[in-house]
């Protein structure tokens, strides 16, 4: 698979980069960051996927998590995919919460979302392939975090597949999406109605039948604009009755911005570099 | 003078402030942007002014140059203006490097910019009033910094009212605006054709007859993209021939970009804060 640059800019000693390439998953291209950082000259570095929220392209967590120095410090590499395919023939609402910028790292299986809304397989399965191919990382030391609606997929990617993702953290993550705004509007139009299916898609309910065998570490603002979109007591509490080891962090007068994910990524950031290295 | 709060975030620790107020000096409403440390809840802090670049407002700084982390570690305040007087009434140029976004820290004497482009009276006099009578800043102990036209900003006005700005510093600043694409077509605009009137605004110039007190700090990428327009030889000459105490560095392989900024933006917080406290 090829990749196309779009820009590569140097970045707290290693390379900051934008890639675009055609995806299989979605049928669409898509475009991705990177932050590689100065060691990955000399070896195949751990990598830490950072899935962002609602509204967000690859641009936003490349822009304003500050993560590229901590990265460079830790010596790992960060990916940072879009949150949904793009293009005038993917499907789309007017709604911000659903369709471009909305994909909730799910495979639809509804029209007339089911032909490009493929987030899962193209964040589980492609990507990691394609960057593995084209970029030093190293595929068997991968973590996952992300924001909001990516913290969600970071759980939930995480806790089906703990083989693949060794470290596991969130940002604000929408806990229970199946009992939530943020959730059941995008799970019925992307999976229907039948919500058997969407079991699968709530970190709450995998945390309860399934957990992590790694310890888990969440940090939410007390600040937070969304807290009862967000849900985070039914997470903690799924969390807690099934003793999994972790941290649950409510942090005093943060909110939802970016100004809460940039301060506390550092902890995020050595979190995973230690199980990972 | 009174300030309407936008929005204020917890932020290391400290509040990331988003402030809106009827200017005197633009006639205009204006937004800033101001982090205050959390140490300031007991004491005035010192504070570092950051000037923007072409296109900016008072966000792109504040959202992508990792500033807040450093000036938290250091307790300094940093105040975000924008870049330009806004609103339908204001004039304004199609070209993105003239009119609105692109004041360039001048105040303009030529029509239409007149009534409303004051942004040197605007930052120099009008703005530190506003901050320290509304938040715990010590006007006393100000510096100054900035990116690209906002480089060029803070070189002129700490060369110009050392007495005021107490520590200096530029990243990739407009150094030589007069012989320049950055610089002639807007200086010509603002303030007329007689050239004598651009020396009071360009940095190379002011550097050689001038100079500053204190020492200088000035960052530079060797893969900018507008070196060209930049010329920061020509001021690392006038530096340099005039023994002017300081560093200027040549970054090799680092752009014109956040990136850039955000990857030395520790130094020069800590540059500041050292000579401010």
């Amino acid at each position: 698979m090829t990749l196309e640059t779009l820009s590569e800019s140097r970045s707290f000693g290693g390379t900051q980069g934008v890639y675009r390439h055609k995806s299989q998953a979605t049928g669409t291209d898509m475009t991705f960051a990177v932050f590689m950082p100065e060691v990955s000259a000399h070896a195949r570095v751990p990598v830490l996927w950072f899935l962002s929220g609602l509204t967000c392209t690859h641009e936003n967590a490349m822009t304003k998590a500050g993560a590229q120095q901590w990265c460079a410090e830790a010596g790992i590499a960060m990916v940072f995919p879009d949150t949904s395919p793009r293009g005038d023939e993917v499907a789309d609402d007017t709604a911000y919460d659903l369709g471009k910028g909305a994909g909730f790292y799910v495979d639809a299986t509804q029209d007339p979302w089911k032909p490009h809304f493929q987030m899962w397989q193209y964040i589980v399965h492609e990507l990691p392939e394609l960057v593995s191919d084209n970029l030093a990382i190293d595929r068997d030391r991968m973590g996952i975090t992300g924001h909001s609606m990516g913290g969600h997929g970071a759980l939930t990617i995480a806790m089906t597949h703990p083989d693949r993702y060794k470290s596991v953290s969130a940002f604000a993550p929408i806990a229970n999406p199946s009992e939530s705004e943020w959730g059941q509007k995008q799970l019925s139009a992307y999976l229907g109605d039948e919500r058997a299916t969407w079991r699968a898609h709530d970190a709450t309910i995998l945390m309860a039948e399934r957990g992590y065998p790694g310890d888990v570490l969440i940090d939410q603002g007390t600040a937070d604009q969304f807290l009862d979109k967000l849900k985070p007591e039914a997470l903690a509490h799924a969390m807690m009755s099934r003793r999994q080891p972790g941290q649950f962090r409510m942090q005093p007068d943060y909110d939802h911005s970016y100004f809460f994910v940039q301060t506390f990524m550092p902890d995020h950031v050595f979190w995973h570099a230690e199980r990972l290295i």
